[in-house]
């Protein structure tokens, strides 16, 4: 039996959660299942931008690095998120862009194990994630070359030329997760490293870095934390590492003395040698913002209220369109993470056909509809809706307009 | 014959600047004079932010991508800023940090001249490019070594074993200016790239990098562009350069086509292979309200009102304050760019009391006071106002109030 509207409706009656929807300023009348893409504007953050620009640049100027606390704010973030991925608050950092910490860590996990030449990764991994490797392995000449192996052959690969093990925990588009521990564990076994990309994990699904024992992290500001497009992202090194860890965009705000204005660098103590140039203050203001749409918020309530919105979803399409999708998620909810992709040929007409009709989800090419559910803001009956909206689609063919078939890049 | 007050306000009644002043929102009663480290907010800013928060992102959600022209902006804002610096719009482009778009353009000029083993720049660089160019060295192994050799003796050191030349072209305390078109043209008769930071040059001095035959060169947004604190940075490439660049630092952002997803790196066309992860899109409309207050503005204006301001702040200071200060910057206002500084061994606790005084300078360790002159919103006047105050906090040695030495980070 598959779930009537008031079924969804008494479930969102019960929702722990409900109270934090009130926390996002969503446009009327859209059902949003993107968020596992470009999160929604928390209701707060434009308030917080006006204050950061009006009253903390207009007014206090260059003071505001002092007393507004602009300086402090890559830590002071990072702490924030320290809490959703189980890591200490001295662990992690704010800086730069996803695709710019990873280039770091992988380089100072391929300098902390000299001789080893192996970077080990998966094909089909976040492509961001493979163009840095495969810059870092053509920038050292070769002497490091990235490995890519499927993922059930992943832990196997694992030998003593591996430098870094460097895998998205869950999947871009199937949304499928990894197990962090037991391939960290694994990966310590040989002696290698982990670097953890928690792009599509953090604010989704319970992570424990410091419980899996993981190494490295990073991960992405504007997905699930909420913190406005193109947000500063986020670094973890665990703390065993951080004082033989050293990488390569050395800028100053890294310095052990930014301010002694020396020639010679030298790395801050501790976490902070993550950071590299001036970080926006902006940008960090909205991902501040962002962050706290989480206070009071336990990833628990979240874990099971993302199983319970997408394996609704899931057994919605499956039951009102049979046949008519391939589900390449995992069907066992423990699986996978907050987000859900369908395969269909058409796939992306029928994306367009569905945004058009005000259910915002993402397509991925060659042929997947993507749909994130994020227990902040949406509720059951949103998923039930979601669905009818796409089955009516299906059902009278208005995915063929040809409208819908004038490709635009969508992120 | 010092200039009076009134000589001042005669100045600023026939300076076709003034129209300028009304575009910032300065708080009254400061006299800024520190544009060259954080410009101050433009008037149009909030409103630009609120629009990109509350409609784009808001309204928009992801969509915005496409529809507000998120995707680009990186482009759009880089060819704004070409035409301040003598660039073709294609030749720019808006990118993470500056110290990040120095590591990228250094790493693809190492890789353009193999066999090569200096990068050469001058000790007291802005220390964030040398701790750039030290990382790089050290991520290669010393297969290039970083060498410093002093100003006036850069052209001799010159020879075939130069990758690439890296210098600020405006030098961050001195304000000295170098001579862009004769050191590029030097480092080319010996077969070695030159790379400019422009970060106290750009909006401040009249750049012509197609004039000097430039290669490569970065520059900051948050001085005198006012883009914010912390507000993206620009790399610029000549156009004969930019179909052989690699850069290591090969994000998503600059692949040939992002949105393929495709597991190998393949570099955009032109300058767009500069691009590395996402960029912030509120920070990218900080900026881009920032570089629009140059909108209808000469850099000759620029550079005619700079050199007066600046000129008469040294007379005004040596007037009024003879011996007590010992300028390091050149007197003549040819050789300097937009900003003066002067040593004197209690700088610090002086800048603390003239800042307290509300005329805001900045120090820079060990001695140095600096002053920026920015000629879209200072006025001769304010000039000589601010020496008088100055003038006054020396006479009543009101600097040297206990509260005054207590040290803070100043950016």
């Amino acid at each position: 039996m598959t779930a009537t509207r008031d079924d969804c409706l008494a479930l969102d009656a019960a929702d722990p959660l409900a109270f934090a929807r009130d926390r996002f300023a969503l446009p009327p009348g859209v059902i949003y299942l993107d968020g596992n893409s470009l999160g929604p504007l928390p209701r707060a953050t434009p308030a917080a931008l006006a204050r950061e620009a009006q009253d903390n640049w207009g007014q206090g100027l260059i003071r505001s690095w002092n007393t507004a606390g602009w300086i402090d704010a890559p830590l002071r973030v990072g702490a924030r998120i320290a809490r959703l991925i189980g890591a200490a608050p001295d662990e992690v950092v704010v800086a730069d862009s996803t695709s710019v910490n990873l280039f770091k860590l992988a380089s100072a996990a391929v300098a902390l194990r000299p001789g080893r030449r192996v970077i080990l990764s998966e094909p089909g991994n976040f492509p961001t994630d493979l163009y840095m490797l495969q810059g870092l392995s053509r920038q050292l000449g070769g002497a490091v070359e990235l490995k890519l192996v499927p993922r059930d052959r992943i832990a196997d690969a694992l030998d003593e030329t591996v430098a870094v093990l460097v895998l998205t925990h869950v999947h871009y588009t199937s949304g499928e997760m990894f197990d962090m521990a037991a391939l960290t564990a694994r990966a310590k076994a040989v002696g290698a490293l982990a670097l953890w990309d928690l792009s599509h994990s953090t604010g989704a699904v319970p992570v424990d870095l410091i419980g899996a024992g993981a190494d490295l992290a990073v991960g992405c500001g504007y997905k699930y934390l909420n913190g406005g497009p193109g947000a500063p992202a986020f670094a973890f090194v665990a703390r065993r590492h951080q004082a033989e860890l050293r990488q390569p965009l050395s800028g100053w705000m890294g310095h052990a003395a930014p301010f002694a204005f020396v020639d010679d660098y030298q790395p801050a103590e501790g976490i902070a040698r993550l950071l590299c140039g001036t970080p926006s203050v902006l940008a960090m203001a909205a991902l501040d913002s962002g962050v706290a749409t989480f206070d009071g918020v336990e990833m628990a309530d979240v874990r099971a209220k993302s199983m319970s919105l997408s394996s609704l979803f899931i057994d919605l399409v499956e039951a009102r369109l049979p046949g008519v999708f391939q589900l390449v998620s995992p069907r066992n909810a423990e699986a996978r993470g907050s987000h859900v992709s369908l395969v269909h040929p058409q796939g992306y007409e029928i994306m367009a056909a569905l945004i058009d009709a005000r259910v915002i989800g993402d397509f991925r090419a060659p042929d997947r509809l993507r749909f994130g559910f994020t227990p902040l803001y949406l509720s059951h009956a949103e998923v039930f809706d979601a669905v009818a909206t796409l089955a009516e689609i299906l059902r009278t063919d208005r995915w063929r307009h040809p409208r819908f078939a004038v490709r635009q890049a969508v992120t």
